[in-house]
């Protein structure tokens, strides 16, 4: 028998769900949404939460064997450097949103949405031609699963599509592939940019001055995978003095977002809530419910995390 | 030899585009962007043109076989009911310009981009969550060339189409298929409606209060085939007593649209100036040219209108 705690703001649903699953030997031990209700006595062998409030609970948890993460960024856990369980974590489920999010923002601008306002404003019929994304040349940073996704998405509306990636692993819907340490040789041609890089040793700051000095002028960059990954006073800076065109903000250093951050001010941002693409329970226990079957028959979960690497 | 008469606003750079291309036997008698300008003492045989200014030269031009309009609508050449030539209008160019126009506005919507906006106007993090396209029903008035681009697009997205057609005539893209006088069956199930149907006689005043009475309140419609095909009075009372959501507007019965009309005022209206999908002088010129080589081999023409459909 295996005893599950579930650690969640959904705690309640994520119970139904899996309970309605009628798993074979498993017992949910307890499912609660804050760690003071946490029964430490308890020995639970499985964890299923967000990484935030796993990473408190885990150092008093030493049977936990396996945790399985609701969210696709986990490094509030390998921080924790307790390694007595093996990780695993949510991908390929945030792809299609993503998608949409990027492209919502992408067609906003390429197709001037907020141009046509002012002149509808104005009682203006003084047409404007917008271009179009073909051709265009978006570059993503960060080629996994979601990354993957929305290079799709570019090459079904006929763009350019340079992918960032370090593992050098390419994939057919990407033009061009490079490293970030080659963004002298890629990062002046783009129209777009978007990061879905997780937050690691590595990419901390990566989007740094010195890298948007290297954009051109017309470029619009969307952040959407982790905010550390950004240095906001270099992005404040860039886009105050007009270095780059626009700002898509979905994710920050510190969230919630302070009152007081210049980014809410700023004209040419658009910032959104850490809501481009969500953990929805209903999708999440099933991904649960999928590895615990193979927990459970000892065969290899899916979305194992390589703490080295951070993902 | 044949000689060519260009009656285009781009009368300039049609000339330079075909002029480079060298064709065998072709003059080109003139060009010219208004009609006053018309020697029509020359036998002119092939016109190249807008269909507004075709249309007030051709009953001139008795020796005029061939028309290649600039636009894919030709209805003010089949009013003049001259027959004396063959038809041909541009077909397949405007798909993909059509989908991000569309798709950037269902986008818009559907990812609440103006709800994020209020939100940062106001410094306030208080997440929404999108629910994106995904299973949400498109109906697509008139599955023409246009038209099965964007129900491509809409099944990328993985949303649910309903195409609605006179012809009968199915598409892979498309789930459920439709005639206009099925309504009460199609039309209270759609989150979004787009019409791109062609002005004719049959569709002229098709969007009329009965058919906007038969769509649920949260559907978004965007109008950008040709404006006659709705009733703008009706349009104008749905959307302000709320039975529509919002109304995305590229074409209109008048254009341009005069600065009194109520459209500019409406806050749930989103106007853009017949640019949805635009003519590109190189674009056209391409189709000119290919249609030419055609014309002067005696074989077929490309994109030949049916003129009792009209389209």
């Amino acid at each position: 028998m295996h005893t599950l705690l579930i650690l969640s703001r959904d705690a309640a649903q994520y119970r139904d769900l899996i309970l309605s699953a009628d798993l074979a030997d498993l017992r949910i031990s307890q499912s609660v949404n804050h760690i003071d209700k946490v029964d430490f006595s308890i020995a639970h062998t499985i964890l299923l939460g967000e990484p935030d409030l796993c990473a408190q609970a885990l150092p008093k948890l030493p049977q936990i064997k396996w945790v399985q993460s609701t969210w696709a960024g986990v490094k509030p856990i390998i921080d924790i450097d307790a390694t007595h369980f093996t990780l695993t974590a949510i991908k390929g489920l945030f792809g299609k949103q993503m998608q949409q999010y990027v492209f919502a923002y992408l067609l906003y601008f390429s197709r001037q949405i907020q141009e046509f306002q002012s002149l509808q404003r104005q009682h203006r019929w003084n047409p404007i031609y917008p271009q179009g994304l073909d051709d265009k040349r978006i570059g993503i940073l960060g080629l996994g699963s979601i990354g993957i996704e929305v290079a799709k998405t570019a090459k079904h509306f006929n763009m350019q599509v340079i992918g960032v990636t370090r593992t050098g692993q390419s994939n057919a819907d990407v033009d061009e592939l490079y490293s970030i340490s080659q963004a002298k040789e890629f990062a002046p041609s783009l129209d777009f940019l978007v990061s879905l890089l997780p937050h690691t040793q590595e990419t901390e700051h990566i989007i740094n001055a010195n890298f948007l000095s290297l954009l051109p002028n017309h470029c619009v960059f969307i952040s959407a995978g982790r905010g550390q990954v950004v240095d906001e006073n270099a992005l404040c800076a860039a886009l105050n003095n007009g270095q780059l065109k626009a700002a898509v903000l979905d994710v920050f250093e510190n969230e919630p977002l302070s009152r007081d951050h210049p980014f809410w001010r700023l004209d040419n941002v658009w910032l959104t809530q850490h809501t481009a693409a969500i953990s929805r329970p209903a999708e999440i226990a099933g991904i649960f419910i999928d590895n615990y079957q193979r927990y459970h028959q000892h065969l290899p979960l899916e979305n194992i995390i390589n703490r080295s690497k951070g993902y």
